[in-house]
Parts: structure tokens; sequence; C-alpha cells
């Protein structure tokens, strides 16, 4: 039952005090669902879906995954279900002879969604998606400042959510004003809200702005912030460990686990004032 | 600012106090967004991603989302944006004429994912898998038990997750010995895993059972449920509009927000003992 971490070396910071330590993040890593099946044209394989999951239980949530989205109706169905020695992060089924899945009608209409792992992404090698070259000044920001943010997050979803129901992003000029709070049943939805305001009204890119999320961090939405220009991006809860490297790669300062008086830098500390 | 919420009839247990009372749950709908340019062959039009979403900046979202995704590049790369005045839940983007969507690259690998909202579904009119009809034996379960439940899923996230960033799926026989526990970043695997699992050993349908959910129950997590065969959900968090309809719809007690002594029952009220 032990789920995979990673161990990865942070920043904690805790009133005025910081000191580096060593925390252990959540695996997250793309598994492409692969399926073959005989047709009156012979052999057809191809890939079905592709999932950001922690790995382990790889066959169990490909076979899941075929019973729950109705493709397949019994383990009887399968005649084998392969991993690829030299990439972990695929795996193949294949049915027996005479099993059709359920895809035709399926097939036609696999539709990504905006919370998708890696919807619209060419592959798994091409997950990264092109960020946009263009200029960006600059910012430096401060702890105090960080520690205000879930507040006056809290303040205005308060006012309308009493739901508990709700994943927020919210968007703050660097001297901490809210300037935009949007929420939805999906994190993806509400950070595709966010910016989609934002772009309508030709403010991106977002360089001058820090990015509050009021859950966790995925991979996703670090690549949809970068993709908006941000340069700083905090999180009330915790990154998974292909958010920290995306954060890395696109040079985006990170912080998880942001309360009044605590958080932890886990990419672009150069950004915090004296560091 | 007002996000939309549904008022429901739900019952609240309390440590053996029960009451009917009037609550309210964030609306959870789903969202098709076409895309519609111009090609050598003239105008096409198609859908492009279907989200489940909280209604409300649907413009931003669409948009957003098409920025987000790399599939445009500006805002001036729309022409127009028209929502369906008869369904609400459709919302067509028209690109200028010269402009061609980054889509072609994308389009061929356009996964569906695990977390996806209705990935895999025929359209948004065919939203509700079917679900394979089987004997299930009915089950009745006391208001103690349910109490339980938290606390057996903690004592066991405690002894191998300490990134405070992954979900679990726990699934109890009716006299509340925990069977199976799967986490993973991803809450829709997290339940494949889990599913998966029971599903290789040939134990679907799961009508004797109990499926426990770390966070909040949307939609497809209750889909997944009943193609599982399950008649028992209850999740730590809240449910959505729609995860209560298709509770409802498929004959599922789904219970909300539980805590050892309280809890809302959203449907099925008639599986809890003396009601």
């Amino acid at each position: 039952m032990n789920l995979p971490t990673q161990e990865i070396q942070i920043h904690r910071f805790s009133n005025g005090q910081t000191e580096p330590v060593t925390d252990v993040v959540a695996v997250e890593e793309p598994l492409e669902i692969q399926l073959q099946y005989s047709s009156s044209t012979g052999q057809i394989k191809k890939s079905i879906a592709v999932t950001m999951r922690t790995p382990g239980d790889d066959e169990k949530l490909a076979t899941g995954f075929l019973f729950t989205e109705g493709i397949i109706n019994q383990i009887n169905d399968i005649e084998k279900i392969s991993s690829h020695a030299s990439d972990k992060n695929k795996i193949l089924i294949v049915l027996k002879e005479n099993i059709k899945p359920r895809l035709l009608q399926a097939e036609r209409n696999f539709y990504t969604t905006s919370s998708c792992g890696v919807c619209g992404k060419a592959s798994i090698e091409a997950v990264h998606l092109n960020i946009p070259d263009r200029e960006i000044k600059s910012i430096q920001i401060t702890e105090e400042l960080l520690y205000k943010l879930p507040l006056l997050l809290r303040e205005q979803q308060e006012a309308f959510e009493n739901t508990g129901g709700i994943h927020a992003s919210a968007l703050f000029d660097i001297n901490g004003n809210l300037m935009l709070l949007k929420e939805d049943v999906g994190r993806h939805n509400a950070l595709d809200k966010l910016i989609g305001h934002a772009f309508m009204r030709n403010l991106i890119p977002l360089d001058q702005h820090i990015l509050l999320l009021s859950g966790r961090a995925s991979f996703e939405l670090i690549q949809k912030a970068a993709v908006a220009g941000l340069q700083v991006v905090a999180a009330i809860g915790a990154p998974s460990s292909l958010a920290v490297d995306m954060a890395i790669e696109n040079n985006i300062t990170l912080i998880g686990f942001l309360k009044p008086g605590k958080f932890n830098v886990y990419a672009g500390i150069e950004r915090l004032k004296d560091h």
C-alpha cells in the first residue's frame, strides 16, 4: 500500500523564520491507457486515455477505467494486460478475440475537458505546452503580503459561498489587492474563468500578479498559469511532484500550504524579498 | 458574483437526532464548447470540449479554455461568441476568417481521461451511462456505523500518506470493516483503482458495501459507483447538484459532510435503519 512520494528540497517560512527542509510530495505522472482488439480488418491498437495519476495499481486503474466508462463489461473480456518495460507510463490492455469494446459510439465523442490531465496535448512526450515568448517584468513579493492572501480570499468567498463544494481561483496585484475571483465545482474551470476574464480584457501576460488557488496545485493548473504569464502561484493546499517540475521549468514561484503565518516555497525562492 | 446554487431537501443527522432541512448545493452542469472556423473546404463547426462546470462566466470559461490549452493566442482571434438561447449548456466561439485554431495536432490526440466530466459519453443528452441490469440485494445501514468510517479511513491514511495532496476511496463491508483503500492525486483515479481491483477479482456488483470518498462527491464519481453496483456512497465533503440527481436516478443512498457524530443524507434515506 506504499504510495510513491518524492522527496524535494523546499524553503519553509514561518513568521519571519525561514529554513531549507526536505519535504515529501505526492507523485503525479501521466498514464497512457492503450487498448488492442480485433476487427474485421485485423488488430487495432490505440490510445484511449491519458490520465494524470499517482503510479501504482496501474492495472487496476486501467481496467477500472475501462469498466466504469462502459467500454468493457467483465474481466473475462480481457486477454492480457502488458506493462511496457521501457515506459512505466504506458499500459496495454488486449481484449479477447471475439470481444468488441464499446468504443464506437463513444469514440466519435471523446471530448476533452478542462479537468483533463493532458487533454489536447499531442502525446505524453509533448505534455508541456508551448508557452508564448514575451517580455515579462520581474517582481518581488514579501512574506507579509502572502500571509494576508488566504484571509482576503476567505472574506470574499464567505460572502457568496455556502455550499462547501466550490473551488476558487483569485488574482491579486503585487500590493495584495484582490482583482478577480472565480469559483467553480471544477478547479480547472475556476482558473479558466479567471484567465479567460483577463484574456478578454487584454490583460495577458499576468506578470504583475499573484494567483491564489483555494485547493491543491496540480500540474495542469501550473501549466495554465504559465500560459497566462503568471510568475507567482500560491496554493492553500499541496502541490504534486509534476506541478513542482512544471513550476521550475517555467520559472514560476510556487508556494504551497499557504496559511496566515506559514507557507512552503517549492520553486522560485528568488522572488521572495531578501532571498 | 452570485454563483448559482440549488436548494434541496435533505435529512440532517446529528448524534441520534434527525431533521429534514433545506440545504444548498453547488450547481454542476455540462458546458459544451463549440468552435467554428474557416478552412479551404468551407466553415467547420465542431465540439471541442465538454466540461462539468458551475454555470456563469461561460464566455470567460470558454475563451480561457481555448487560450490556456493553446488553441488560440489572442482575443482578437475571436469573431464572436454565441450562447444558445435554447440551450444554456452550449456555447459557440467563431474565429475570424484568417485564423486557424491550433487544433490539428491536438485533435488527433484529444484523449479522454478518468478525470473528465463526461468523457466517453456520446453527447450531453446521453450523459447518463447505461448501468448494467443485475440483481441487487438490498441493504440497511445504521447511523453509528457511518460515524465510524471517517476515523477508520483516517487511521489507515495516516500510516502512509504525509503529503497532504492525495484523494482516497475506501470500501467497507456493511459491518464497517475496511476492505479496500486506494489513493491518488486524482479523485477519479482513486475510485477507478478501487473498482478496478474489485473488478479484477470478480467482486462486482459491490451491492453489499459502502463506498467512502475522502473529498467531494461529483457527478462522475457517483456515475462510476453506479456502474459498480454500489448502493451507498458517503463523502467527507459536499456533493454537487448533479451528483444528487445521479444518486436519485440510480437509487443510490448519498451521504455528504460525513464526520463523527454528523452527516447529511441527500438521497436514498430508506437505507438508513428506522427511516
